[in-house]
């Protein structure tokens, strides 16, 4: 696959936290694989938008003349770390009729009441669609360790529950794309900042993310021992550089863009006979 | 409210099918209110996005901190009048988080065995949610009606069934938009043409297009009674001319823009003393 302009070299091979991947150390305002600044980047972006629109509409195109072909993008982060500009940005760019886009808040009482993958099974894209998490199934692994809520042996389970639940995925036809943006913690400080100095984003800010913010090695911790986990060749991680967010949503764009060109998809024949409809057009 | 470039009337005054409204007749090919050309039209069309999608931001934003508002556009149409053009075009501005849409295809034999409501309500957006129908409850009374699927005395329970039901959205805090997209016959013809010789472009062709097309003037009948009978202050019908699509679009933006604007939305104060977690995040 030859590289897009400005591409030094594929987000989704440099950015892969596969075996022996250490989250410690790993930069959080670089732009991996990408030789521009963030005009370029933009550029980029809007460049490369209409190969996602297409392959989205290939994927959702097949599915109606039988195709099981689905992909799931799971995003999680720290506060401020961008997702929502991720949802915006790239999953913006392709036709909102494929999309099933589920936001994981804190669960209600009746989704507490049963297992943690009951609340996530229902949000699975079906045959076609581009499925997003924004957030998901792995704050069970992570505000959950991070708080001590699930033991240790609680935790063994869930990421077992894990891996099996996303093979089941794969075996459905659901190519599985997780990626965590990977925010500094100075540059979460700033936005916090941000948030609280501009009254259009007084919404955004919560009380709450400063908490949480306290807790800042013991996230890092968890999702360590996440990508230990639940990385496979199945449903592999990506940690994504977050601090520059144009080279976020680029790179996020690039690894979905490699994901869906995987996939080896068609223009459908269509299930009809071309000249007979041809035919029956001229004398309509 | 002062027009936006290229505007010389604000089409959701133009489009509007009040009392006395005649389908018959009216453009399919025209750009009401429009002074520009197709050109023209993109670039309106791209300037107003922002405007769009920042609306509806603190639509959304409202609904965090208590907001009841929510909005629902209903696109109904003939075969490739364009729907999925205002979907990828219009809404497709707008955040996803931000959006629900809904398709609906022939009734399942569940939903069949239930009201023509049923499937209908659960799709109803919540607060601070831009709702979109692809298609909707108005094919219980446009297909059926043609097709003799419901006699007279049911079709007239349905009409009072969706004004209760549209009332109830209205007082629910929902701005209900309501747009038929305005195709000519001519123009579908070409469009439905366009799709047979190109094979990107097989999978959105149904041969039963053609056979639904046979019916044209049962269909537009079947449209001027639901303007006369479910076109109501608080659920108002738009004819948006449709055989220029750049021109369907920017109507159909402007129309949302309006209803969205009229809502009178306010970013949200937050919940917190800002001074308060100003001094918290200097400590942090």
């Amino acid at each position: 696959m030859s590289l897009p302009l400005g591409f030094t070299a594929r987000p989704a091979e440099l950015l892969k936290a596969g075996a022996g991947f250490r989250l410690a150390g790993q930069p959080t305002n670089a732009a991996p694989g990408f030789s521009g600044k963030k005009d370029d980047g933009a550029a980029a972006l809007a460049d490369r938008a209409p190969v996602l629109a297409q392959l989205q509409e290939q994927l959702f195109a097949e599915s109606r003349f039988g195709g099981r072909k689905s992909i799931l993008l799971v995003l999680q982060a720290m506060d401020t770390a961008g997702k929502g500009g991720i949802v915006g940005h790239v999953v913006g760019a392709v036709d909102p009729q494929g999309v099933k886009l589920t936001a994981f808040k804190a669960p209600t009482d009746e989704e507490k009441s049963h297992d943690f993958l009951w609340r996530i099974r229902p949000a699975v894209p079906g045959p076609g669609v581009f499925g997003v998490f924004d957030r998901s199934h792995y704050e069970d692994v992570l505000i959950h360790r991070v708080h001590g809520w699930a033991d240790d042996a609680e935790l063994d389970r869930r990421y077992e529950a894990i891996n099996d639940f996303e093979a089941e995925l794969a075996a459905a036809g659901t190519t599985v794309v997780k990626i965590m943006l990977h925010l500094g913690a100075d540059e979460q400080l700033e936005r916090l900042r941000a948030r609280l100095h501009d009254p259009t984003k007084y919404w955004k800010y919560s009380p709450g993310d400063l908490d949480e913010r306290a807790f800042w090695p013991d996230y890092m911790d968890a999702y360590q021992k996440v990508f230990e986990r639940t990385s496979s060749p199945d449903a592999p991680w990506y940690v994504v550089p977050a601090d520059k967010k144009w080279y976020a949503r680029l790179a996020v764009q690039e690894i979905v863009i490699e994901a869906l060109a995987s996939l080896n998809l068609q223009w459908p024949a269509g299930n009809f006979d071309v000249q007979h409809e041809r035919a029956r057009l001229k004398s309509a």
